[in-house]
């Protein structure tokens, strides 16, 4: 089938190239590169079944004269220090550029995916979330460009399938990390796991205690894939419940890079969620779908593509499974 | 001053330009009659310092020339029956529409006020709402369309201010009844009031045990005016904190028109909010300002409103004081 994927140079999208890519589907990829990088671009341009339009979403949602089966929205900023630095444009891929990707949908009669994310959640007063909690979002902190963008775009999509008939579907995804992350992106991971291969402190902001879940990249991809093969329409969480405190990553991180590295506390940044753990039933029960990779492997294959530069990692194209789970 | 008021053809539009003109102001009206009512602009049509342009500030933002002191963006479907049937053109006046007018503020370095609403708490857990509740919202339910538009109203209000500069002011309107309410705006008071005048049954949805607070309209025009006069940008509430009960309300109405009148019980619509009370505190401190019209007195203008004609509103424009208090 042939999809429309925007944000197709991010880090998520990256991985959602390659794996439709390698299941023998057609992609056209859109990105402006405000926080997606060229290089991900790079990997896929020989490809016989990829296609790229360089195009803000949010302004100049390409005009396509395929048939499309599938547009899959997954254009945001979408790391803290990403989305400040971009608040107004963070807003605008929100809600004109999930619009203007609805639009194309309907157009189209194809499917439509947003890729909506955990902070919708906030600094939840429930845990772990289920996807039927409405979250706790300060609407006008210093967050609220991106989280209430991603609510919004929630609400619209629902408003499309609602009043327009669109079938669509809503994913929230809990934290991500794998290769290909953005070394700047300002994210736990990669400060961790940078801070370690430069032989510097680690840095941990407040006292630590306060807890993420982590997801494999290739394990999001597959709830992603699995979700595309089902009639369903209310939000799914994906995300891995295994749960660690910032504290426990790091030393994980230090362990496996250099135990000598000391950890140094700093505060906390305004509107930071104390906690964040996926209830997965949903996407158990309706996608028979479960993280795999845990913690230290999928920590490993990270570190590991850290150590190289990111345009000179392999693709395989011929083969069934991912890139990062080719490695193995 | 020179004001741009969009949504001037509204209920709470059209209260706020008769005061800013009879304040002495020049007022340029901006609606596209998605919910507003031409006989709105009627009233003032004739009035040398009022101007009016027919657009959708969500797609086409008039240009205009002339220095502006303040925008006004009061633009939104804002009843349930009517967000409900314009689901996608409400996202877009909280989105596009928001955007557009503070981008016009920032061109002419005018003041921007948000008319936002106390929908923004949702289905509120904290009792009364102080401005400093997040809310409890569903981003995807039917009522979402209005809610997380506002929401997303006031996030990209702060990302301008922040980001941009915009000298920007927020008020979180509570629920507000006065002359010159759409008899089809399906809320609780018209719907009482012109079901009793029609001599009908009163109809309560639920057991009638959910309270809200209602403000007069002259009431919340004189907070607006206020809180233009300072220098201050997180959102206010702007309410009236008396509390009814919506069965302590339809008899009130009933005892107003007709004792004799019975009362009919209907299920509560989806994600109906059960409560929701203005904490007033802030206005009171910043503003000066509390609510001085009684339900039975404010009932009474409205009551008087709707047995006439609207087009057939007086209109004084040489009184400082708003029509409807005028006629006390």
């Amino acid at each position: 089938m042939r999809v429309l994927l925007t944000g197709s140079a991010g880090f998520i999208g990256s991985h959602l190239t390659e794996r439709l890519l390698s299941d023998g589907h057609t992609v056209i990829g859109v990105d402006n590169y405000i926080s997606g990088q060229p290089a991900n671009t790079q990997l896929f341009l020989d490809h016989p079944r990829f296609s790229f339009i360089e195009a803000d979403v949010s302004t100049n949602m390409p005009v396509v004269q395929e048939p499309l089966d599938w547009v899959l929205h997954f254009a945001s900023p979408a790391s803290p220090p990403h989305y400040q630095q971009h608040q107004i444009e963070t807003l605008m891929v929100g809600a004109q550029g999930t619009q203007n990707a609805l639009e194309l949908a309907s157009r189209h009669g194809a499917k439509f995916m947003l890729a909506s994310t955990s902070e919708v959640y906030g600094d939840p007063k429930v845990h772990p979330q289920p996807e039927s909690y409405w979250g706790h979002v300060n609407p006008n902190g210093l967050r609220s460009c991106y989280d209430e963008a991603k609510r919004y775009a929630e609400a619209i999509t629902f408003a499309y399938h609602r009043s327009r008939g669109v079938d669509t579907r809503v994913i929230r995804i809990f934290n991500t990390y794998g290769p290909r992350m953005r070394a700047d992106d300002g994210r736990v991971v990669t400060n961790l796991v940078n801070q370690a291969l430069r032989g510097e402190a680690l840095t941990v902001y407040g006292d630590g205690s306060q807890t993420r879940s982590f997801q494999y990249v290739t394990d999001l991809i597959e709830g992603i894939i699995r979700l595309m093969g089902v009639d369903f329409h209310e939000p799914v969480n994906l995300g891995n419940p295994d749960e660690y405190t910032i504290l426990q990553f790091a030393e994980v991180i230090r362990e496996a890079i250099n135990p000598q590295l000391p950890v140094v506390f700093e505060p906390l940044p305004q509107d930071d969620p104390m906690q964040r753990k996926p209830d997965i039933s949903r996407a158990r029960e309706l996608l028979g779908w479960a993280p795999s990779k845990s913690l230290h492997e999928g920590l490993g294959l990270t570190v590991a593509a850290f150590r190289q530069p990111q345009t000179a990692a392999p693709l395989d194209h011929t083969a069934g499974t991912t890139l990062a789970s080719s490695t193995d």
